[in-house]
């Protein structure tokens, strides 16, 4: 791990615990790809407004899913700076002295202009870039949106040249003279899960849970 | 479920899928004592930053966790307005379109005027707040902070008055006339989960795991 973010600008720089900061564009995608739920920043009246929000990756291009009712779509000025974070929590870290309790954690966060998308292509694009990354193997198996349903929707887009990524792992930082033979200290892995799937009321016994979601995995 | 927020200011009004507004400023404590990870957003330069930080919650006030030297407090003006959500993911939504795909969550958003603690009294009292929510039990096996530490802990606080709860919970709301006999959805659900603790390797073979991390969960 290196101390230069993706790109250069100041506020992608990352300061604290510099040793953390990646700059490989691909550790940015793993990051991104891992996720589910992303935290969408705005600012609203000069104050920030951060809302958790669903969204996929295609190339160099972040996609965002809100409604267009939704307060993120409606409260966004076309053009207005964003900042989205997405962070997975992979331990919690048990130090010899309550200091160097921390986490082990992978984030990215992504400065930038958001666009939302008009055309009707665009937005099928979007909801498919979207369905693969939540859901994938949906696009193939539910029936795919119609013209109304896109007139519903709202995809935003975001570059993300501008991003920094943070990893920390391994075991606490203790400074030696902390070491002590009868004193516990580690990590305690943490993950998300998938359980068995839960089918919908109205699904009769004989349809088998389809492959797409017999699989996912996160 | 009530469409009323906990608090009535405009910002903190669920506007999208409003049915999912919770009133309850328990439901609001429940949301936030089960994380680990809250997104605190702020203002820096007009443009949004967010970033993950760890907290804890005492009573009606929210404890933030950032090195004196981290970017969330040197950039961070006293007093400035921030935003912190804490989102959990409970399930991944399948429908039988995929405009109904979607997921289910808890999350909460909280508005309010950050503070960062100065006196040593008060940010012991907020590292032990942290550590009882992060790692409960640590503050009592470990070695607490001493003086040089808490000149070096920059913790952060915010009044939880402010806020909303969303949660979406159950099947995909495909309309009726989209159920189909061949057709599979449901709700895949998801759920944070530990695993063994991984002793650091300083670790003598004979230390026992202690309870605090043995019993925890998430």
């Amino acid at each position: 791990m290196t101390e230069t973010p993706l790109s250069s600008t100041e506020r992608s720089t990352v300061r604290r615990h510099n040793e953390r900061a990646v700059t490989d564009r691909q550790a940015l995608y793993d990051v991104l790809d891992a996720g589910i739920v992303c935290h969408l920043g705005f600012v609203v009246d000069g104050a920030p407004v951060v809302l958790p929000t669903l969204y996929g990756r295609d190339g160099n291009t972040l996609y965002m899913h809100a409604s267009s009712g939704a307060r993120s779509s409606r409260l966004f000025t076309p053009g207005a700076d964003v900042c989205v974070t997405v962070t997975h929590v992979d331990g919690i870290v048990y130090g010899r002295s309550v200091f160097h309790h921390s986490a082990n954690y992978r984030s990215a966060v992504v400065h930038g202009t958001a666009r939302t998308l008009n055309s009707e292509a665009e937005k099928r694009h979007g909801m498919r870039v979207l369905a693969e990354h939540v859901v994938p193997g949906a696009w193939g198996y539910a029936r795919q949106p119609h013209a109304k349903e896109l007139a519903a929707v709202s995809v935003t887009v975001l570059d993300l040249t501008e991003a920094s990524v943070k990893v920390r792992t391994g075991p606490p930082r203790d400074s030696e003279d902390e070491i002590t033979p009868d004193m516990w200290a580690g990590v305690l892995p943490v993950r998300l899960d998938v359980g068995t799937p839960q089918p919908d009321p109205h699904v009769p016994d004989t349809v088998p849970v389809p492959e797409h979601v017999r699989t996912r995995r996160l």
